[in-house]
């Protein structure tokens, strides 16, 4: 077999076969394969695509080219979550809380942040010495005992995606439907979960700007995730503005505890809320999606899912008083209000925007080595179609300068202020 | 400027700038891009093509990464032939003699032969002690002087088209009209001549299999040609069966001293007197093809065309004798019939196949360290369309080992014989 006949055959759109995909990936791996031979195909596939058997054996020869989590001494439907990733988006922190609170095991792989979106690792690392890095027997057994683990990838996980990812990042390739869609699922299913709801954000924050896009990427996600052999579905959500109030890492453990102690934001809520009711039907605690919205209202209502919140923490090494007492993390020295410039209603409020703002502040990272500052970042005092009188407040800047002219500029581009504002759907879709 | 954003502009179907290419060119050069963007690219380029104005800009600048030959000091509008190549191609030999005797300057750089088409220089190389290599001045000083010169490149022609055909070569982007066309060109106009004619082969023998693709070419090549600023036209000439009687390499200069000699099959002097009428015209010995086409038969009639040749052969180092006698060149210990298995019409004769005869008996390369035996080939008795008995002779092995079951193997693939030919045209058009 050689690569050359495997480029020709995705440059003049055929299918590649498995025995093809095979070759690749293990040459990919082995790197008997030179980059530009990968990197050929890979334009190639940008421009072809793949069909749905390609990008599930690419999914799964990915994932088997690393280590690969057995999960079986966990009772249960094990269910995790996934999400492409946003601004404010800290739905897996009380989800998965209320989640394991209903019953179900959730052994969540989460991952960081980078550019304008941020990482569920990240904002638990602003709690004081919460470990994310727990070995693989550590994740079962805190799984098995506490009914959750938010960790990062314990092993190495689908090396293959990893090279294959680094190459795409260099060679415009990244924004392919296949290739995406195979290199999260690579890694979801080398975490050994039985079930897998997807959030697939979309809008001005979100990785797919395009809801034809973002459908096209769910529908491959669940496709992948079935043929794998998981229970999987995706849901659409917005991400034209951030969601919930909260955007940098610390202040976002404080919008979840919040979340958990019944005072969430109604927006951050009902995603949690969507994907949660879906999780719980996965895993056979609920025969539907209202009465598993009831289980998981009950697990606020009777304090259940804090207290797994707690645990969770306390396992992981963090400091549990993070739950009274929010001071216990990094506090930004500085409170700037942002006013209104004039009266009127936010007719925009462009969540990359105000995600790059709380990254210039120290809360994210331009490059994967860049240290955070957790104390950073940005609570909204208003959203989108709310209405603002001259110099009121729409948000607060949190920073450790005084001068913060650098993330106002990005702020001055995000939001506008008019006269009437279209505020898009929270959940569009569900894709099954 | 970022590569990145290069890739991006092309793989979303958009026109590089020239600064772009500039960028594009110079980093290939240089190595500070690397291999693995290069081929992104290239795919790129495969996939969306690339506007007149865009492959042009690339010729230019791949022409000017190299040294770029001045021949002001040659008297006379300077005339040159390309052929992207076949099997029995030894056109430019004859014709530069012919047109040289008309009086018009021809400054030939060729090529080597590989796979199943041969080379111009390596036909030339079965003369003992032609030397193909001439320095610059040489090169210049011969043209001045005997009015022709076929060399192979003298200096680094076109750096950037090396280093980005390598990469084509194990990427699958060969085959794109835009990089062909700038490949080719560079390299041509780097040669220095004034006006260009070239012969674009079609069929199964050919680089181009369809004739839509070789129109495309052709028209890509005069194209680029013409907005360089020379005079330049194309022919579309059929190559699914071989052109003339003889492939191989001494083979072929002996047939070129027939042609010469007035005794040439009447295709290759068909392909011989178009291409070169044109090139008469293009050196305004001639005002229209009709009175061209009667100046090369003079050469022919009086001599003068041999001579030439012989002057050629002789300032470059080459045995004269050997218009006379071609047994100066190496000659094979065999000559093994290859006889009709049933009476009929030769109703295929495909070109690929038989130039792969060619060279599985030593007289090409399957790659280019390959060493060649000049003596061997093939020599057709028939061709498409011509009526044989059983048993009677089609063609004659010319070989240096008895065994020759390989290459008649790819005969038998190569010929057919029924009851009705359809021989295609000779030349399909001319492209302006």
């Amino acid at each position: 077999m050689r690569m050359l006949d495997i480029i020709h055959t995705k440059r003049e759109g055929g299918q590649l076969s498995p025995e093809q995909l095979q070759f690749f990936v293990d040459g990919v791996v082995d790197g008997s394969i030179p980059e530009y031979q990968t990197s050929a195909l890979l334009m190639a596939i940008f421009n072809n695509g793949m069909t749905d058997e390609e990008q599930t054996e690419l999914t799964m020869l990915m994932m088997k080219s690393g280590t690969h989590l057995d999960l079986a001494k966990i009772p249960g439907i094990k269910v995790d979550k996934h999400s492409t990733g946003g601004v404010g988006d800290k739905v897996s922190l009380p989800l998965a809380a209320m989640v394991a609170a209903v019953g179900i095991p959730v052994p969540m792989i989460s991952g960081r942040g980078l550019g304008h979106t941020g990482g569920t690792l990240d904002k638990l690392e602003a709690i004081p010495g919460y470990r994310v890095e727990l070995s693989e027997s550590e994740f079962i057994n805190q799984v098995a005992t506490e009914g959750l683990a938010i960790v990062g990838a314990t092993g190495e996980v689908a090396p293959a995606d990893k090279k294959i990812y680094a190459l795409r990042d260099v060679t415009d390739t990244v924004d392919s439907i296949p290739l995406i869609a195979s290199s999260i699922m690579s890694k979801k299913i080398a975490s050994g979960t039985d079930a897998l709801v997807i959030d697939v954000k979309t809008g001005a924050g979100a990785f797919m700007k395009r809801l034809e896009d973002s459908e096209a990427l769910a529908k491959a996600l669940v496709k992948i995730g079935q043929q794998a052999g998981l229970q999987c579905e995706a849901i659409i959500s917005d991400m034209n503005q951030p969601l919930g109030r909260k955007i940098g890492n610390a202040l976002e453990i404080e919008e979840t505890i919040d979340c958990l102690k019944g005072h969430g934001p109604a927006d951050l809520m009902e995603v949690v809320y969507t994907l949660g009711s879906h999780m719980v039907v996965f895993g056979r605690k609920a025969s539907d999606l209202a009465t598993a919205r009831q289980l998981l209202e009950q697990t606020i209502a009777d304090g259940s899912a804090l207290a797994k919140f707690k645990a969770m923490v306390v396992a992981q090494g963090g400091d549990g008083r993070v739950i009274d007492d929010y001071k216990v993390m990094p506090q930004a020295k500085y409170q700037i209000d942002y006013p209104a410039s004039k009266a009127g209603v936010i007719t925009q409020m462009l969540a990359d925007e105000i995600g790059m703002a709380s990254m210039v502040l120290g809360g994210g990272r331009a490059k994967a080595s860049d240290q955070l500052d957790y104390s950073v970042g940005i609570e909204l005092n208003k959203k989108l179609g709310d209405s603002v009188q001259a110099g009121e407040t729409i948000l607060t800047i949190y920073a450790n300068r005084e001068d913060v002219s650098d993330a106002i500029k990005l702020l001055d581009q995000s939001i506008q202020i008019g006269e009437h504002a279209e505020v898009p759907p929270l959940v569009y879709e569900v894709i099954k």
